[in-house]
């Protein structure tokens, strides 16, 4: 097998695309499916670590409920998707790996405008492992720009059901980069930080309380990560509404993503996070975040 | 050529697709494109009827002020994108075609986070005309329904740049299509209607007076269209919030769409509108609207 062809080369990354595995730089949909022209699709992303998913169950089964929540059929049973996604792995060879699972609507009959009679279509990917702060950005903290601009409220998408309407995170990291800021976080148009492009959002008070967002986020699996980690930990944790007075004036902040995991804040806007370094807590919960990946409870190995 | 091989046969339509022609059938867009993965894209419809396009000045003007407002470039200029849509409707010998012009964000580099490093991707494709309502419809008038899920707000994405933000209109509509509706409008949290997926919204009143909602809403070019010929024909036409009570209430309704003009209105949830048969405002407006049609202000026809 010559590795340098583009059709059977798998190094950067292989998906399942209409039941066959490609090389990622051969995988496609069709333009006129209305998972893209109408954005009518959901998702969800495990990673690999060292060979293993983190938390398989729970990205499937935060999975399924999305797919229940906007009618939409993988087609296959969860230990079914599991088995794909671990294919696609494999045949990447990548140890640490960034691991989509989609389905769209399809496509109903020409002329149909009844989305109950389209064909649903299920597709996942691997690629190398997505960080969502670069390695001095991990170290330093993250400047993080509080947008004016509002995420989609709840009452018009569902935020507990992953989904792509990004426009109003990508128009908000367009202002923020423009600023020079490293990332964005949009409110709610009443003066609360609600969450970022592929993360939730915490603070750490005065008091030592850490606090996040409760409504009108992705319910996201590093979130309740963090929460359990909190809990195991003894540390004392509230999920309210966080206004961004409050973020600006915290001892310190992070935010939760798979793409990293915990990721330290030490600027929003104009103000200086505490001392302006990576926090004790954020620390803390780094490394146990970390540890938790070799932990057999939350570890499914991938067989190579 | 065999016109039965689908590499080759245009008959179902044809399209542009990184810079090449291709049936309908043929055409891909990458997974990894974030016009798919964040819904990061920006598109306009213009229709061709009777062999030549129906306003294409007004659509091309404003698919380049939403490219603008999404900062996405076509990579041409528009009359390049105006050849390159005649072609794609020369190839399908459509006579009558709905023909779609997209710009998606493309992708950066892997690993890069920033939209501003991504090479954006221009796509076009020419279908038969679609119809957003069906011949016995558009005879005895719409059943509508106005439903409780509220249109993302322009707070959160702009409702003036053409977007497949439709997550919101896509449970809209299943909702109404289970409970024996034919179609949906979204509301704005306020009690007002806003739009439907697809179309504006229209009513006349006791007084005469044709009301459409004025903000929060696509403008659309058939919306346009409407409020136009309402001023070549003398009749009263008022841009304003409009109360889902009225709406209900109104002498006449109907919607106005590229798919198909305008499509009358006859019954709002449990309410007939007038006497619930096709009104003489609408009827004048769909008589105006194929008049112009065959009006030069307003037809490029398309060299086959």
């Amino acid at each position: 097998m010559n590795t340098a062809d583009p059709t059977t080369d798998y190094s950067q990354g292989a998906a399942f695309v209409r039941g066959q595995y490609l090389p990622i730089g051969q995988a496609t949909l069709p333009l006129t499916d209305w998972g893209f022209l109408r954005s009518d699709a959901t998702y969800d992303v495990v990673t690999a670590w060292d060979g293993a998913f983190f938390r398989l169950d729970a990205h499937l089964e935060r999975f399924a409920a999305s797919c229940a929540r906007f009618r939409l059929d993988p087609g296959m049973a969860m230990p079914q998707v599991a088995q794909v996604l671990a294919e696609c792995v494999r045949r990447s060879g990548l140890r640490r790996a960034y691991v989509e699972m989609i389905v769209t609507r399809g496509q109903p009959p020409w002329g149909s405008r009844d989305p109950r009679q389209a064909v649903n279509q299920f597709y996942a990917f691997a690629v190398p492992y997505v960080w969502i702060a670069n390695e001095a950005q991990r170290a330093q903290g993250l400047h993080l720009h509080v947008s004016d601009v509002q995420r989609i409220p709840s009452a018009s998408v569902d935020a507990r059901a992953k989904n792509y309407h990004w426009n109003d995170l990508t128009m908000g990291l367009l202002g923020a980069l423009d600023a020079g800021f490293d990332t964005v976080v949009l409110s709610d148009g009443a003066g609360h930080v609600v969450e970022g492009p592929g993360f939730n959002v915490f603070c750490v008070g005065a008091d030592g309380v850490i606090v996040t967002p409760a409504s009108g986020v992705l319910e996201g699996v590093t979130r309740r990560t963090v929460i359990e980690m909190a809990q195991a930990l003894g540390l004392p944790l509230q999920q309210r509404a966080l206004p961004a007075a409050e973020l600006r004036g915290a001892r310190e902040a992070f935010l939760s993503s798979s793409g990293g995991g915990v990721l330290p804040v030490t600027r929003v806007d104009g103000a200086t996070i505490g001392d302006g370094r990576v926090g004790a807590v954020t620390q803390r919960l780094i490394e146990t975040y970390w540890a938790w990946h070799r932990d057999p409870r939350y570890s499914t190995p991938i067989a190579y």
